[in-house]
C-alpha cells in the first residue's frame, strides 16, 4: 500500500520504492550539513562512487548471485542503487558487473529508471572489479563520458539500506584524511585457528573492528594504491582500506556506521532485508472508504483502533469514497490487478457496523488487526481479496 | 498449518513447534553415529549444557532482552530449549537468568513444557552467568539435585537454530581434546584502530575466524578455568575457550559450523529467525476438503498445481470431508479460533469449479497461490477468513 490515491498521475516505479526514506532525506542532509560542518556539494567537491558486483554469491546457497536476487520482486542492487541515487551530489555511479551479467544489469536499470550509471565489466575479484571501476573514472580513459572525482566512495552492491548520513561522514573524512571507511563493533569473537585446526589465539574483541562499508578515498590516493599493488593483493586482498595504507601510507579514518549497513550474505540475510524493506515502506498506508452510515464516525474510531494497533508514523488516512464501485467480489479483484502494476496491493475490507458500542468496538478492532496483518506481511498472493471483521 | 487434522488428540504445545525437524532427528542420529564414530549416549557420557541467558539485549534496540522477544508469539529462549532438549543425550541443561526474569523464565518452562531444565541466578557478566551454571553442576554444591557431567556444552540462549549435528561434534572433540567450538569464516574484515580513531592495521581475513556457539568442554577443565580466572576475566572477558587455553593449557580443538549457528543480535536477526522458522514449520501442511463435485478430480489437480508452486518436501494431503460443516461464515471464524489454541491456522478457501478445463486450470492455479502465500507468511491475523480463487 503505497500513498497517494490508486488514480493519481505521477510517475511510479514498477517495484517498490523506500519513499519513506526518500521523503526524510531533505530534513536529514539539512542537519547534517551544520553537524558535519561540510556538505560535499557546497564546495562542488566531485564524488563518484564504485560498486563491485561482480560476485557469484556462492555462500548464499541459490543460483542467483545475490545482488540479483529478488526482494519484493525487486532485485537486491537495485535498492542500493536507489540509496546512492538518493544523494544528489554523487554525481556518477560505476557498477561493475561480469559480461554474463550485464544485459540483466542493464534491463534492472531500464525498468527501475535507475540514473547516473556507468557499467564496466568485472574482474574474476572483488578488487580487480573495483580496480576495472576506477579506471574507467581516472582521466586518462579514452572516449569516457567520466570525469575524474576528487573523491570516490567504494560500496557494495548487497548493501541496501546504506544512509547518506554515513555516505557523507566518509566523503568528508577521506577528504581530509586521505581515506575513511565505516566500522562496526564485533558480533562474534575473532580467533586464529593454528595448522592443526586447534585454537591458537583468540584476538580482545574490544580491540578490534569489522570493517564495513562505504568506504571512500581521495581518488588520486586509491587509484595509486591500485597500480602499484601486486598480483596477490588483487587475488587474494579484501581490505580496501589495507591497499592505501600500504601502498601510499595513507591511515584511513574510521568511522562508526549503524547496524542497517550490513552486508547480505546468507539466504537469512535476504529474509531480512525483506522485512526491514516491508518495514519501511508500510509506515505509509491508505485507506479508502465507503460506507453507507455515518463515514465520519466509523472512520474516526478505526483510525484511533490503527494507530494503537500499527505504531504508524503516518497515516494517510482519506475518507474518500471510490469514484469506481467495487462492491462486486470480482471487480474488486480485476481492479487490484491493475493496480498491482502500480505497486499498489489493494485488499477489501468489510467492517460489519452493530449499534452495540462494545461490538463496534470488538469488530473494528478485528478489522485494525487485519490491516495490520496486511501491512505487515505485505502479501501479494492475497490482493483483491474481501476480508471480513 | 500443522500436520494432523484439528481433532487429532496428541498433545500439541501451545506456540509453534519445529515439528520438522524434530521428525528428521532420528535419522540424522543414526547417520551421526556411523559419521562422527561415537555417540556419546552409548558409552554413558554423561553431558550436560549451560546456557547464559542474563543479557539485557542492548544492541537489539528493545526493551524486552532478545532472548525472551517473541518469534510466532513464543519467546526465542524457548526454541533454543527445544532444540538442546530434542537431544536425547543431553542430561541437564542449565539456565542463568537474572532475578528480575525468573519468573518470566519459570512461566515459559510451565507453558512450553520443557524438560531437565535447572534455573540458576546469573551473573553481571557472560562469564560470570557461565560460572554460576557451571558451580550448579559441580560435584561440591549442597542440596543439588543435579550431578556433575564429565562433559559440559556451554551454549547461547539466542542461537535457537543449533542441530544435533554439531553439538555431537563439539562434545565429541572435547572428550577427545579437552575443548572444542563451532567456528564460522569471517564476513567482514576485522581491523585494528589506532587511539586517534585511524586504521592501525587490517587482519588477513584467510587466517581469522569467527568463533561462534556451540562449545563443549571436558568439565573440569572449563570449571578449574573459572575458579582461577581473575575478576578482569570474568568482567571484560567473552571467550571460553581462551580461558581453557589460559588456565589449563587445553588447546581447544575448532569445528566448522553451519551458517544457522548465527546469533540473534540485532533486530534484523529477528526478523531471518522469523522467516526461517516459518519455512520449518510451513514444510507440512494439511488440506481438508469439502466439496460437492468430484473430490478426487479436484483434489489430485490442486495437488499437482500446489507441488509446483510451494515446492514441499512433504505434502500431507487429505480428503476427509470435515466432520463439522464449516460452510458458514462464522463457524469458520470460530473453529479458527478454537483450533489457533492449538497452534493451527485456519482459512477457508473457496475454489469456483467451472467446467472449462482452462478456466479450473486458472482457478486452481489462483487457489495454489492464495495457499502459498497464507503457508509462506503463517499470517495469524487473518486466520477464519473465507478467501475466493
Amino acid at each position: 500500500m503505497e500513498p497517494g490515491p490508486p488514480g493519481s498521475s505521477g510517475p511510479v516505479e514498477p517495484g517498490p520504492c523506500l519513499s519513506g526514506q526518500r521523503g526524510a532525506d531533505h530534513a536529514a542532509s539539512a542537519s547534517l550539513q551544520s553537524a558535519a560542518g561540510t556538505e560535499p556539494g557546497r564546495h562542488s567537491l566531485a564524488v563518484a562512487a564504485v560498486l563491485p558486483a561482480g560476485g557469484c554469491g556462492e555462500r548464499m546457497g541459490v543460483p542467483t548471485p545475490k545482488q540479483f536476487c529478488p526482494i519484493l520482486e525487486r532485485p537486491l542492487i537495485s535498492y542500493t542503487l536507489q540509496a546512492l541515487e538518493r544523494v544528489c551530489w554523487i554525481k556518477d555511479i560505476v557498477v561493475a558487473v561480469t559480461g554474463e551479467n550485464m544485459e540483466v544489469m542493464k534491463s534492472i536499470i531500464q525498468k527501475y529508471q535507475h540514473k547516473r550509471i556507468s557499467l564496466v565489466e568485472a574482474g574474476v575479484t572483488r578488487h580487480r572489479s573495483i580496480f576495472s571501476g576506477l579506471k574507467a573514472l581516472a582521466e586518462d580513459q579514452l572516449n569516457s563520458k567520466l570525469s575524474k572525482p576528487e573523491v570516490v566512495i567504494i560500496h557494495d552492491a548487497v548493501r541496501p539500506l546504506v544512509e547518506e548520513d554515513v555516505l557523507l561522514k566518509v566523503v568528508t573524512a577521506a577528504k581530509e584524511h586521505g581515506a575513511a571507511g565505516a566500522i562496526r563493533p564485533l558480533v562474534s569473537t575473532v580467533i586464529s585457528p593454528s595448522a592443526d585446526g586447534c585454537l591458537d589465539h583468540s584476538l580482545e574483541r574490544a580491540r578490534h573492528r569489522a570493517s564495513e562499508m562505504p568506504q571512500a578515498f581521495l581518488f588520486d590516493v586509491i587509484y595509486e594504491a591500485y597500480q602499484q599493488c601486486t598480483d596477490y593483493d588483487l587475488e587474494f586482498g579484501t581490505e580496501c582500506l589495507q591497499l592505501a595504507l600500504k601502498y601510499c601510507r595513507t591511515k584511513a579514518k574510521l568511522v562508526e556506521g549503524s547496524p542497517d549497513l550490513w552486508k547480505v550474505t546468507y539466504k537469512r540475510d535476504l529474509y531480512a532485508a525483506e522485512s526491514i524493506i516491508k518495514e519501511i515502506i508500510s509506515q505509509e498506508i491508505c485507506v479508502v472508504m465507503d460506507s453507507k452510515e455515518d463515514n465520519k464516525h466509523v472512520g474516526h474510531l478505526l483510525e484511533e483502533v490503527l494507530k494503537s494497533e500499527l505504531n504508524v508514523h503516518f497515516l494517510d488516512f482519506k475518507l474518500v469514497p471510490p469514484s469506481q464501485k467495487m462492491e462486486n467480489l470480482m471487480q474488486i479483484k480485476e481492479f487490484s490487478k491493475k493496480v498491482k502494476e502500480r505497486n499498489i496491493l489493494l485488499y477489501g475490507l468489510l467492517i460489519s457496523y452493530p449499534q452495540d458500542e462494545q461490538k463496534l468496538q470488538e469488530s473494528l478492532r478485528q478489522g485494525a488487526i487485519i490491516i495490520a496483518s496486511l501491512v505487515k506481511e505485505r502479501n501479494s498472493g492475497l490482493i483483491g481479496q474481501l476480508l471480513i471483521a
